[in-house]
């Protein structure tokens, strides 16, 4: 949480007649007294500072004002409640109001916690310790309306719990952990598969060409994590889209903080290949011009596919829901999602395209955290006793907080997130290596609900939750700790695999 | 095939010397006379005109040359050879050759098609009847070794072709087709899976979310296809990319004519929330702007997924096989494809993002042809005998052509192409109305063979072929024939579909 110890905002406004106002002074000086003493102070808590018209003029068909407020009922907020008045009252003059316009919003906030850097839209601003000052010139009406200042005082406070969490580490905890197991492996599988030839290289940064014989291990981990997770919990499968709107990125909120590691995606301006010809001669004669191609095609409208449960929640945006018809449970492993990791790409264990399945939920708040509960104690129960991996739990950060670029926040005793992760023999000792999570169980509590606004026809609480296994990630920690001679696997999984595919044998 | 009817080049060129040449005009007039005997002449068929200085002149450390030719041995080549003659004519003297440049290169070709209309690159052009003339100024040595005016005129000449083929329909002829089959349904199977909540309208053009139900039935399809068709022709699954880099559809052609109808993904420039701050601020009030996002964005680096197989050419790429380890056939459904249909999008049957089951496969040319018309046996087995559909194969255009905007060429009469089709009872009659296309298979040639630079040990041929089965146009057609009362489907799907999962229950 961010606190503000102090807020100060201070609006030059105009309110602008239909007609020339012919009232004298003091009857207009009378009537906004009473509004300070009313209209202003609904809603206001006792003892907290109400707006206040601090002066006004008549000019014409204008009446300028100063108000002054706190944060209780903000002074763009009185504008509003003003115009509105005034309206009442004029209507027996026969005088309408047009609109109302801020010449110049001031605003000053004390937070408790200093802010290192700020540049906010539409305003200039300045720190000056734990005080931030902006200052919005020109706001029409429409902006007033959609809360522009309170928008922006939202913005400091973010960017002040921000600065609080700036260089911490993602929050880490272990839960629990296996024994100790036996290694049957000490080297890096992605090296092994690559000389094996299951893998291939693709000529871009973290993709690869999975070959028959890892294609046979990939779906034999997907199979079994399907069999005794999605089919024993009574999850159903649905099918996502997997180029994702951006406006439903904004919903989710990796829009606010994740771009920077999303891949983008738009179509043509026009689907016609008359506006590509110049383009198609020039890929003609062997070059590739991308910024001619850049510019036959719309802005991106599209991030490519990065949290898989995106479709879950839009399913279910601005629909009403019975909780009776609850919990619902799907997984989706329809298609690959993408990271731009860039120079963070490591072997198959951190890749840009990659293959999940996911699983998302929506119910009761209870049922939700069951939900996630028992998912996570299914998927020790294939990671201890079927691949016989050494793994362990940690509480982490709450995927939703990550995904907007957030570490923590205090919200209550519970825990929102847990990773599972393994150990890989080939990174170092057990105490000082990074095991690799290779799957992560959330509950959202309603932050999902309330920013694709699900309502629940009794208006009872729903929340979401969601849980991905990285079939990657599965694959490449199996084969770090167990290695690539199948006679050794543990029983189950040899003998699911059972006689793997030849490698393509290429002469060179 | 563009025939050339006549073809005439004129170069204006100039040999730069690394000191003056002090020698008197009868002996350079005498080399270059021996010149346009000897070394001008090789190569060029009998008969045929031979490329010819037709002035020089010599100016300080520099030669300029006027060359005119035909279309064997053509004037910028002829340059070329110039450039090394004289290299070896005046080492003795002490003299080499710093580089050759074309100040002016003159083409005219006149081809057996009048082009309609022309815009070449790096040259201004234009066209007179059947013939094009075109004029390129201040070409480097570099441009010269690149082929430049070689590509150039290749441009022209399918450019000839296009404007031949232009207007005409893509090619159709009927091979076979079922027996009249029994019709269980007549309306739109969208619209009423869209009632029955099976699928939900994503907020983006052309794509769907499918909810457990009719994902079930997609997923039952899948498999009846792969243990009928996969399974039973030795076919092993891979995994492919999705996210292709530019250079391979630059290779597989799709930049050379499918652009327009792509999708094209980008990664941030740098993979860093900083330069993201500004964006991400607009997102927290509110805003998505897309300028200044496309700002922070590489050029596009990616075409999104079109045509499913590109992997697979990718794999070889470079790379040399031995006939006795082929046939290898790879199927891969890891993932959606993409199209940019635009105004052209219907319901399930006409989607932007679509699902395929891709089969492709490499080996000598005979095996080719008989693993694709193994799997159209098998598909017709399936589409007949399993789901009791209506069906019809055409010969359709090679699909390498399509990708890269052509319609067809005449070569040989083998067909490269069969697209297999069911009757759409809602679209109308069986006559008037259009069928839908739900696989096609295909015979490559070595088409992508030498794009790719794939060698046989021994130079032996090999060609490609691919075949995609597009599961949501088996879907559609299968419920647009029969319908939604699954009590009265075939036994075969019936059983394997089982019972359908509950779709969700919106109180509104």
């Amino acid at each position: 949480m961010c606190w503000v110890l102090k807020m100060k905002i201070e609006v030059d406004g105009r309110i602008v007649l239909s007609d020339i106002l012919d009232m004298p002074e003091n009857e207009v000086r009378e009537f906004f007294r009473e509004i300070n003493n009313t209209v202003l102070k609904k809603g206001v808590p006792k003892g907290a500072i109400a707006p206040e018209i601090n002066s006004f003029s008549v000019d014409g068909n204008e009446i300028k004002v100063n108000i002054i407020s706190d944060r209780h009922v903000r002074a763009p907020n009185a504008l509003l409640r003003i115009k509105k008045a005034i309206g009442k009252f004029l209507s027996k003059y026969k005088i309408g109001v047009r609109k109302v316009v801020i010449d110049r919003c001031y605003v000053e906030i004390e937070v408790d916690n200093s802010i290192d850097r700020l540049k906010l839209p539409y305003a200039t601003s300045k720190i000056e310790g734990n005080t931030v000052k902006f200052v919005v010139e020109n706001i029409e009406e429409q902006k007033i309306e959609d809360g522009l200042i309170d928008k922006l005082i939202n913005l400091v406070k973010e960017k002040s719990l921000q600065s609080k969490y700036k260089g911490k580490t993602e929050f880490w905890k272990l839960e629990k952990k296996s024994n100790e197991k036996k290694m049957l492996f000490d080297e890096n599988p992605t090296k092994k598969a690559l000389e094996l030839g299951w893998i291939s290289e693709f000529p871009s940064i973290g993709q690869w060409i999975f070959t028959p014989p890892i294609t046979k291990i990939f779906r034999t981990i997907e199979k079994m994590i399907i069999e005794n997770i999605a089919v024993k919990h009574g999850f159903q499968e649905a099918i996502y889209p997997k180029l994702i709107p951006l406006e439903i990125y904004a919903k989710t909120g990796h829009l606010k903080g994740s771009a920077h590691e999303m891949y983008f995606a738009e179509p043509p301006i026009k689907r016609d290949s008359e506006i590509f010809e110049e383009f198609y001669d020039y890929v003609r004669l062997g070059e590739i011009p991308k910024d001619m191609l850049r510019e036959k095609l719309k802005p991106p409208l599209y991030g490519v596919c990065y949290a898989q449960c995106e479709p879950f929640y839009q399913l279910f945006s601005g629909k009403i829901v019975k909780l009776e018809d609850l919990p619902l449970k799907f997984f989706d492993r329809s298609g690959p999602s993408f990271r731009w990791e860039s120079g963070g790409v490591r072997g198959l264990e951190r890749v840009n395209e990659f293959h999940r399945i996911e699983f998302t939920y929506i119910g009761a708040p209870q049922d939700v955290v069951e939900i996630r509960d028992a998912l996570l104690k299914s998927a020790i129960e294939i990671v201890d006793k079927k691949l016989d991996l050494e793994w362990r739990v940690a509480q982490a950060t709450p995927v939703y907080l990550a995904h907007e670029g957030r570490v923590s926040e205090e919200k209550g005793n519970f825990v929102h997130s847990y990773d599972l992760e393994v150990y890989l023999p080939f990174r170092g000792g057990r105490e000082e290596s990074n095991w690799l999570e290779i799957t992560s169980f959330h509950v959202h509590e309603d932050h999902y609900v309330r920013s694709f606004k699900i309502k629940e026809v009794k208006k009872r609480d729903i929340w979401t939750g969601c849980t991905g296994f990285g079939l990657e990630r599965w694959l490449v920690g199996f084969l770090a700790e167990k290695g690539f001679e199948i006679e050794k696997w543990p029983e189950e999984i040899k003998n699911m695999v059972g006689e793997l595919p030849k490698p393509v044998n290429f002469v060179k």
